[in-house]
Parts: structure tokens; C-alpha cells; sequence
């Protein structure tokens, strides 16, 4: 696989970078500048990115034109603020707008830099994400991440895992599929880039979801390659 | 407006690039390979760039859907091989091909590198060009270009001087139009990035042409900015 593949393709939240953790510093300020120092930022962390998938969904069944996660993500922050014991409307505009673009200045897992580099230097390296391309674009920026293109969701006009995020981001690579490889910490986004016939790699990401994580411990299909991190993925692509 | 602006959008062909001299050494080899000496590699790069409006313009009319410009190109390339005495039903498929991709393998001119590393430290740096995403992909892998994304055309699903392809990229970069400035070597490039309201630089590319170069030999507005090279224009924006 590593000597036929051409483009290694990257799932960014949780696997790329650390969405709870850098969530939930940006919550701990909001609250405190707020004066809701009684809501737990990770609590707030982890309602927000519940409402992530369903947000998604109205979109990938038809039911909303395409719009891109930015928007979504306010959204969701406004409707879970209140089951928190925080009123919106008593919020700043300005503090709303921050905290909604916290997804904008996250933070990458420690190997990921050291482990772009070494890829980059052998393989195209692209997001497959679905955060939108100025989201991606910040972080990127902010991280340091060096990638050779910005493509995903906004730019297949499709949500993961809908056949399209996949197929679309092979397309505009002018690759076949299977020159194209997944990299993710997620199995369900994997096996549906297996099923529209990309290469797969895992990466482990435990505490993704915080010390108690339940899923996506392991690879539980026997994707192409299973690395523990970035730096160990490059080692097993052959990267210098 | 240094320091206003958020993202400087290059034009790539002519502006980044010397696709003049690039398609003249790859014609020239595929003209020795396919044993054609007596045609001019400079004449075949000349003829092919010359369909290259008149191509996008079935595009932005209307009369034909987006087409990503590799396609273009190639059609082009057959249309224009029988006029310089070349048979393209006597040449390889694959030597059509790999001289398609010339474009994928110019080179930068000689200041643009370290001007763009230096733009990139304070700036957004992103392509606003009619190339496809594959092709810039290909070409900043080639030359070392440390874009931080690949916009334009393809993303923007319109070609540049439609009004949409400045938009559009504006819109998915999240940023208002006058916080975006086109840099470009091509007074007709930044009179319609200005109309659709972008801050505009120019950067002269007086042998972009050849020798006999005739036009945009000077700015003929007052660009926001005016520069010499990249390296001037990182000078002049005040980035270190």
C-alpha cells in the first residue's frame, strides 16, 4: 500500500488535534468572564460535540442545503448553553463569536507535527475533515500544521461519512480511490472510507474523549495500517 | 491596508510561475521524443496558452458546465498540435499526457519562495488561481510553494474574471472582500478583483511574455500596493 498510495488524507477532530482539551480551555474562560464559574468546561466541551453528528445529519439526509460547520457549531452552542444554566441572551455577541471559533485554535496531539513533516515529504497531505476550510485554516496556522491543501466538507459540498466527502476529495486529487488514504482515530470513519474504496490507516487517540473513553480504543477492522501516533505512522510508511 | 488585510490570493500563472520557459523545456522534449525537431517549443507554448481564454470563456458564459482546467488543457493541446504539424493520432497517449502535466511541473520565479515564506508569517497566503486543486497541489510539491491553502477556481466553481471566483473565495476564506487582496502580475486580474471590491497588489512580470513583451509592463491603476517582486512585497508589507 505505502508504495502505491499518493495522498494521505486526514480526519482532524480527535485525530489531529485535541478537540476536549481545547474546548474546554476556551469554555473555562468564557465562564469565568460570564460569571458561570459553577459550569464544568468540559461538561460544556463534551454537550457541544454531541450535538456535532446530529447538526450534520439534517444535512446529509437532504433536509438543509449544505452549510458549513462554523454555523453549525453556533448553533449547537446556543442550544446547549441553556441546559447548562447559562442564558444566551445574556451573553455578549462578542463572547459567543470566541468561544465559537475555540474550534479554530486547537491544539495538535504532540506527534502530529513531527509526524506531518516526515509524511509531507513523501506523500501529498490533505484534511478530510468536516470543519470548514477557514476553520482549518486558522488552525493550521495557530498549530503549525503544514499542509499541502486544505480540502474536506466545504470543498466536496458533503458531510463524512457520506459517500461524496470521499469520493469528491479523491476526485479533486485526480487520484483513484485506492491512491488515496484515510488517516483517522475513528473506525466508522474509516470503514466508510474503505467502502468507497480508499486505503486506511488507524491511529489510536485514547483519550480523545478524556480518561474515560469507550470507544475507538482499538482497530476493530484490519485497516492497512495501524500506527500508534503520527511519528510511528511515518516510520511505517518508510518517511525519512 | 497592512494592516487591515488578512489573506493575500495569488494568481499563479505568470504571477508565481514562469509557465512560458516551463512549457517550452517539456514541449521540447516531447516534440525530440515524438521526433518533431523543426517545431519551435516556445511557438507550441505561445499557441497553447492562447486557447486558454477562449476556452474558460464557454465556461463563464454559461454554454458548458465547470471544467476543471487540466481537461481544458488537454483539449486544448489537441486543438492546437495540427497547426504546428503535429498529428496528435501519431503521438503516444502517454506522451500527450505527461506533456499535459507541464503545467503541474513549472517553476517558480526565482524571489517567490523566500517572499512568500516571509508573506506567510503575517498573512494568509492561498491560490486564487484558474488551475485546478490537483494541479497547484502538483506544483507547490514541485517548487517548495508553502501555500497554507489551495482556493480558486475549482473550489469557487467559477474562473476568474467572474465575479464569483473573488467572492467566493473571500466567503470561504470567512473574511469581507477588502480583507482580502489579490496579488497579481495582470492589470485585468485586479481591475475585476477591485470591482468585486478585494485590495489589490501588483507584482510585474516583464519577461512573462518573452522578450517582446507588450503589456502589463507597468500598473495601470493605483494598485494598493506596487511591487517589483515577493520579496519587495514582503518589504513593503512590513513582514520580517
Amino acid at each position: 500500500m505505502k508504495n502505491h498510495v499518493r495522498a494521505l488524507v486526514f480526519d482532524v477532530f480527535g485525530t489531529v488535534v485535541d478537540w476536549r482539551s481545547g474546548v474546554a480551555r476556551d469554555a473555562a474562560t468564557f465562564l469565568q468572564r460570564t460569571g458561570h464559574t459553577q459550569v464544568d468546561p468540559y461538561a460544556l466541551a463534551d454537550a457541544w460535540r454531541a450535538q456535532y453528528q446530529p447538526s450534520m445529519e439534517q444535512i446529509r439526509s437532504g433536509v438543509r442545503p449544505f452549510t458549513r460547520l462554523d454555523v453549525l457549531h453556533r448553533e449547537n452552542l446556543l442550544h446547549i448553553l441553556p441546559g447548562l444554566g447559562v442564558d444566551p441572551a445574556t451573553v455578549a455577541e462578542e463572547e459567543l463569536n470566541h468561544l465559537n471559533r475555540a474550534w479554530h485554535r486547537l491544539d495538535p496531539w504532540p506527534d502530529v507535527v513531527a509526524g506531518l513533516t516526515r509524511l509531507k515529504s513523501r506523500f501529498i497531505i490533505a484534511t478530510l475533515s468536516n470543519g470548514n476550510i477557514a476553520l482549518m485554516i486558522n488552525m493550521a496556522k495557530h498549530g503549525g500544521l503544514p499542509w499541502d491543501a486544505i480540502l474536506g466538507a466545504e470543498v466536496a459540498q458533503a458531510y463524512k461519512p457520506a459517500p461524496a466527502a470521499y469520493l469528491r476529495t479523491a476526485e479533486v486529487l485526480d487520484l483513484p480511490p485506492d491512491q488515496v488514504c484515510l488517516v483517522a482515530a475513528h473506525n466508522g470513519d474509516l470503514a466508510a472510507a474503505r467502502e468507497n474504496g480508499l486505503k486506511t490507516a488507524f491511529v489510536a487517540r485514547p483519550v480523545e474523549r478524556g480518561s474515560e473513553q469507550k470507544i475507538d480504543l482499538v482497530a476493530e477492522q484490519d485497516w492497512d495500517v495501524i500506527a500508534s501516533d503520527f511519528v510511528d505512522l511515518a516510520d511505517r510508511l518508510d518517511c525519512d
